[in-house]
Formats: C-alpha cells, sequence, structure tokens
C-alpha cells in the first residue's frame, strides 16, 4: 500500500512530541531541515539564556563565578545530561571539545589497563577503519605521544588494552551491541571508550547497566547545544577513584584557590576538568540539553524508530538502496540512502530547500532529529528524492 | 606633593584611550571594576555579534559552517589577534581552553628538542616554582604521561629541554625579559614556551623580534573575550612544519571532509586544531579582540604604564607595601599590594563596590585594564583602601 502525504500529516496529528518543535526557533522559509545529528536547531530558550549570561557577565561581572556558579556549571550541566546517559549526578562533565573529550579517556583508559605494560609490551589500542575520523586521528596521535600500538578493526580483541568505538556508525546508522561490545571487550581485559556522538539525546541510553566505564559525546547533534557546543565525558563511579586524566588543569585541583601546592585532583568527575570552563558554550548547551529531558528520552528514542523506519518505507516505496538497518533497534537517528550521484543528488536537494548530509563517498544521511523534524518533512523529502532520481 | 581628585579627572579628561570606555556594558551602579585582567568587561558589540551568530545558527543551520565561514573562524580569530603579537596572519589560532593550549605546546616542545631522548635520558621540562597553577599542573602532568622531569626553578637551565614560563607575574605583575629568557633557554638548547595570558592585549608584544616559537595565552582577561572565552596558540612560522601536536582532531586534518584517509595534519597552524571550534566563544572572543586592536596596542601599553605608576604613586602616598616594580617597563597590568589583612580587606572593598583580586597568601591584585578603567576608579579605590587600613 503506497504511503501519502496525508498518512504523514496523520502520524504528525497524533504526535506526542509533535509540541516540542514550538520550543525552537523555526524560520517560516519552508526548508526542510534533515541535519539535526550535524547541527540541531536552536532553541527558544537558549535566546532567553545568553542574554541571562550576559546580563550576570556585565552587570556583576567576576563576582558571577560565584553568585551565578559558573566556576560549577561544567559539573551541573553534567549533572542535567546525567539521566539521558542512565548515569548518576557526578558521573558526567560538559567542557572542552569531543576531540579532547576522546584524547582523555582513551589516556584514563590506558592508565586502567596496564597488564600490557607490566608484561613489558606495548598496549594496544583498537579502532575500526571506518570509525569516526576523529576517533581514529586521536588514536593515532596517542599511538604516537604514548608509543602505543594501533590495531585497525575490532573482530579480534586478544591482546588489546583499549577498545575504541562509535555507538551510532555515522554513515550507516547502525548501532553496536553497547552491552554485548563492552562484556566482550572486558572478557579480553580491555576497556572500551564509547562514543556517543550520534546517540545521546536520541537513545535511551542506561550506560551503567550496560557495564560502560567510559563515553564521551557532543552535545551539538541532537542535543541541539549550539554549534561547537562542549563535549560530555562519562567516567562512572566504579572507576573514578583509579583515573588520572592526562591534561592537568587548575579547575581539576582540589581547592583551586590555594594555588601553592601540587596537583591533587579533586575526588568524583571534577578530576576530568581542565581549564576555565567556557560560560557561553555551556550555557547554550544547557538548555537543548534540558529540552531533552523534558521532553522525555523514552519518548525521544521512541519517535527516532518510527521517523526512520517511516523513511526507510518512503525509500522503499521510491526504490531507493537503503543501507540502513531495518531492525529498529539496531538504528540510529538517520536513514542512510547509497547513491552513485550522492553528490549531485545532494546539490539538487539543497537547490530545492531540502537539507541532508553527505558523506563520502556515495552515503546521504537524512537526519530525523526527533523534537524538531515532522513526519511530512520526511515525506515531502523523499517524494523530491523520487522526482530526482527518476528525472536522472 | 599630593595627589588629588582632580589630578585623576585631569588624567582621564586628556586620555586619548578615553571614549573607548563607552564601548563597554558598564552598567550604571558606581561600582569600581578592577579586575578586567581576571576577567575583561563585555564589549557592547559582543551583543550584537551574539545575535548575527544566533540568527546564523537559527535561519542557516549547518549550511553556516560554509555561508559565514564558521569553519575557519579558529583561524581568522587567530589572525585578528596576530597583529597584538607582532605575529602574522597564519601564526595564531584561537580555540579550546588555555590549559589544553599549553598542554599542546609543552608536547610540541618537547618533539622540538630531541637531543636528551636521542641520548637515551629523560627530556626535562623547567618551570618555576611559583608560576600559575595550571601552568605547573600541565607540566607535571605531561611528566607522568611521557616520562618527563619536572625541574622546579628555572636559574640553571643546563640539560633542560623545555621552559614554561609566565611573560607576566600574576601576583607581582613582574615583566620577565622575553626576548633576553628566550635566547638564555635558546643557549642551553631549550625551547620557551610563553604563557602570555596576562600580557595579551596590554603589552606591544612583538614574538618574532624577541624570538619566541611558542606562546599561548587566554582571551578573556585584557582582550574582553567573555568568561571562559577560547585561549590562542602562536606557533612561530619557522617552525611550524616541524610540529606535531598531541590531540589529533579533524580540523587539524587535510582535507577534512575527506573520511577515510590517516591523519595528515594541515600545513601551517591549521594543524594545531583539534575538534568542532566552539563558535559561540569564539564570536565573542572575537569582538574583543578587534577593539584592542581598534584602539591600538601601542596606546593601550602606554595607559597601562601611566595607570599602573599612578596606583604606585597612590600607593606611595597612602604607605601601602607595593610589591609591584617601580620600572614602568618591568611590569604589567596590575598593581599588586602586600596587606597580612588581605582577607579582610578585600572583603569590605567588595562591600563598597570595589571590586579587586587577592591571590594567596596576603597580595592584593588592582587590575588596571586600559579600555575601561579611568584614573578616577584607580584614585577612588586607593583612597578608600586609605581609609580601610588606617581604621584598622
Amino acid at each position: 500500500m503506497m504511503i501519502e502525504r496525508a498518512d504523514a500529516l496523520g502520524l504528525d496529528a497524533s504526535d506526542p512530541l509533535a509540541r516540542w518543535r514550538n520550543e525552537f526557533v523555526i524560520p517560516d522559509t519552508g526548508l526542510i531541515y534533515l541535519d539535526g545529528n550535524s547541527l540541531g536547531r536552536m532553541p527558544k530558550r537558549t535566546i532567553t539564556a545568553l542574554h541571562r549570561v550576559m546580563d550576570e557577565w556585565a552587570g556583576d561581572l567576576i563576582s558571577s563565578w560565584w553568585e551565578h556558579d559558573w566556576l560549577n556549571l561544567t559539573l551541573a550541566v553534567g549533572d542535567d545530561l546525567a539521566p539521558l546517559l542512565g548515569a548518576a549526578p557526578g558521573e558526567v562533565v560538559v567542557h572542552e571539545s569531543t576531540t579532547v573529550g576522546i584524547f582523555q579517556l582513551v589516556n584514563v583508559a590506558l592508565d586502567l589497563s596496564t597488564v600490557r605494560a607490566e608484561l613489558g609490551r606495548p598496549q594496544v589500542v583498537a579502532i575500526a577503519d571506518g570509525d569516526f575520523p576523529t576517533d581514529r586521528y586521536v588514536v593515532e596521535g596517542i599511538g604516537r605521544l604514548r608509543g602505543v600500538e594501533v590495531r585497525r578493526g575490532l573482530d579480534d580483541l586478544d591482546g588489546v588494552d583499549v577498545v575504541v568505538r562509535s555507538l551510532v556508525d555515522y554513515r550507516t546508522a547502525e548501532l553496536a551491541d553497547l552491552a554485548g561490545e563492552t562484556r566482550r571487550a572486558r572478557a579480553t581485559g580491555a576497556t572500551t571508550v564509547w562514543d556517543l556522538s550520534h546517540a545521546a539525546g536520541l537513545l535511551a541510553l542506561d550506560l551503567p547497566a550496560a557495564g560502560v566505564e567510559l563515553a564521551v559525546g557532543c552535545t551539538y547533534k541532537f542535543l541541539n547545544g549550539g554549534p561547537g557546543a562542549p563535549a560530555f565525558v562519562f567516567v562512572s563511579r566504579n572507576v573514578q577513584h583509579r583515573v588520572t586524566q592526562p591534561i592537568w588543569g587548575w579547575f581539576a585541583q582540589t581547592d583551586q584557590f590555594a594555588m601553592e601546592r601540587p596537583f591533587d585532583p579533586r575526588p568524583g568527575i571534577g578530576r576530568m576538568l581542565n581549564g576555565t570552563p567556557p560560560v557561553l558554550g555551556l550555557t547554550a548547551a544547557r538548555e537543548g540539553i534540558r529540552l531533552s529531558v523534558e521532553a522525555g528520552i523514552d519518548a525521544i528514542a521512541a519517535k527516532a524508530r518510527t521517523l526512520t523506519g517511516f523513511g526507510i518505507d518512503l525509500a522503499d516505496q521510491f526504490e531507493l538502496e537503503n543501507v540502513t538497518p531495518r531492525d529498529a533497534l539496531r538504528r540510529g537517528g538517520h536513514v542512510a540512502i547509497r547513491r552513485d550521484d550522492a553528490v549531485q543528488l545532494h546539490e539538487s536537494l539543497t537547490e530545492r530547500g531540502i537539507i541532508i548530509d553527505r558523506r563520502d563517498p556515495d552515503i546521504l544521511r537524512f537526519g530525523l532529529s526527533p523534537l524538531t523534524t515532522r513526519y511530512v518533512d520526511v515525506f515531502d523529502a523523499f517524494v523530491t528524492v523520487a522526482g530526482l532520481t527518476r528525472a536522472a
């Protein structure tokens, strides 16, 4: 049975999350934005929050670090984010870039897995060849810095100290088995650093239940935290006391303003901090994070499944080559279509006001951010793709 | 001859930089703010700029990375800042926190000075015991991470690979001899990493003329870039081709969006980049930086000398123990007073609407940011201090 536009409108009418779209600034231009998995939309509350922080800066100046608790913003925003990960307060911090977060955690993981080093052998970090570039680059760089061996591929984890992997494949949206793969690595003595960039704010995660010890991710995708918003870093309570991260800064220091003492890292997640926190970026990130918490991550995850399912059905209907997993529990928040003419098609769609993403060489990503994407957006986008591909 | 309030008003009337104070949001509360060396005031243009970037985000979404050149913002803001350091375009990048910048540069410097490593001996990083905590902590952390020896004190540089030092002492405002000390370190084979946090936007620096190769600093003090604004990193053109920094991210990659290749760092300063740049923070930092460039760093540096000289004269007049160098060419932008009752005096001043800074155990810092501080502010602050100390 053909899917019609009326079906999409019907799904929107009964969508329990539909009202959350009003929480975002969405100019009335008719643009169809299916790239919230690269840069989420701007919440209206973010404008208010940035005005408030500008007033704090201009009016209360240096006192704001105490009066408005800027000093603890990295931890407070981390606590706001924690429920989206199934984490407890004190297990998450929001700061720096995702790249720096990965760097911190891979170094931490190497320290947690010292068996090979104790045997006098170089440690080994394993990462899949197709993982996101920054993850691979960071691992390569640490390999050079610390004399660590980098193994490409995750099939054989024998002798591996650290596994770095993305939960959601940035091209196909395929979801790894979080608990199972953490367990498989653990069985050979390896610690896994999970990159949740394409999962946070989209999937109902429970990191402790999955046995995850270390995870990192960005807040500017499904969390709508703003361009280049700071990253989050999760360190399980179970290992925090054994964690020494590599970049020692004054915000990680016990009794920060007693400046004459040697480095003495704070207890708990605070030891992951580095320098002075980016207050503007944190303020914007916080609003995006809070919206996702308020809307409810279970409802968001449910809509992600039905939205992507709807997209896959449309891809089938229009005879497009879907490479997204068909099992709704095995995919993230975008629909991936493989096309030899991906570059041209991407351009033609952009000209028609349909913004999707493209990844070399031939993948088109339709990012379906649950809080801001309507079923009718998905329908209209795929109908346009169908028209362009039939014409080609 | 006693300094009178009329003298201060006279100096303000003939101050060629007086009009720049109008470029900042300064609420009419009577607050005397002498802590711009911790957190600079908010430029009015920053509000406009943040509104513009919010509009870009909400309206142009992901396209903004190209349409509004967010992709190159770290480099563009670096180029804006370069003249304040005497640097050329392509020698400065603005990104991440100062702590991360120091971490990058100390690692870079260790790679540039490989003599000891080639001799099979551990490398040595030297830093003064009294340097700013984050600098000391970062060095300690790298010592642990890379098996590097940390030497405390800079008197004897024999066998030292890397020197880390602040140009301006954060307590006394004493200025190190930039060219002379760089040369002294170089003579023993050491590379110096200069921390310019208390110098950038205040002193007329010429890093190339001083032979500086590596420098870092923050943009939220005299550069008025906003709370936790991103740091700047300077790498001289002469050494860029030999530089490999430790945190490899996708923004440092040649042809960033060709994602299937191994890490291949960009030519030039771009190789210092890590992850996705913090657009909000960079936008605010840029406005502060541009104001300093427009006002003219020579005029700013000249006013810094006379403002601090005026403060020292007042300290003398009121028989306070000044610990700031009396030679105007040997000091930064604050006046430091030593007091046994520093804690109580700091509190009393705060209660009277005079905001200064305090550093353990007994230093009071009167930060005199040239673009926003009037001579009459300095006069009124010191008269209040005099009243409180006489009463005590």
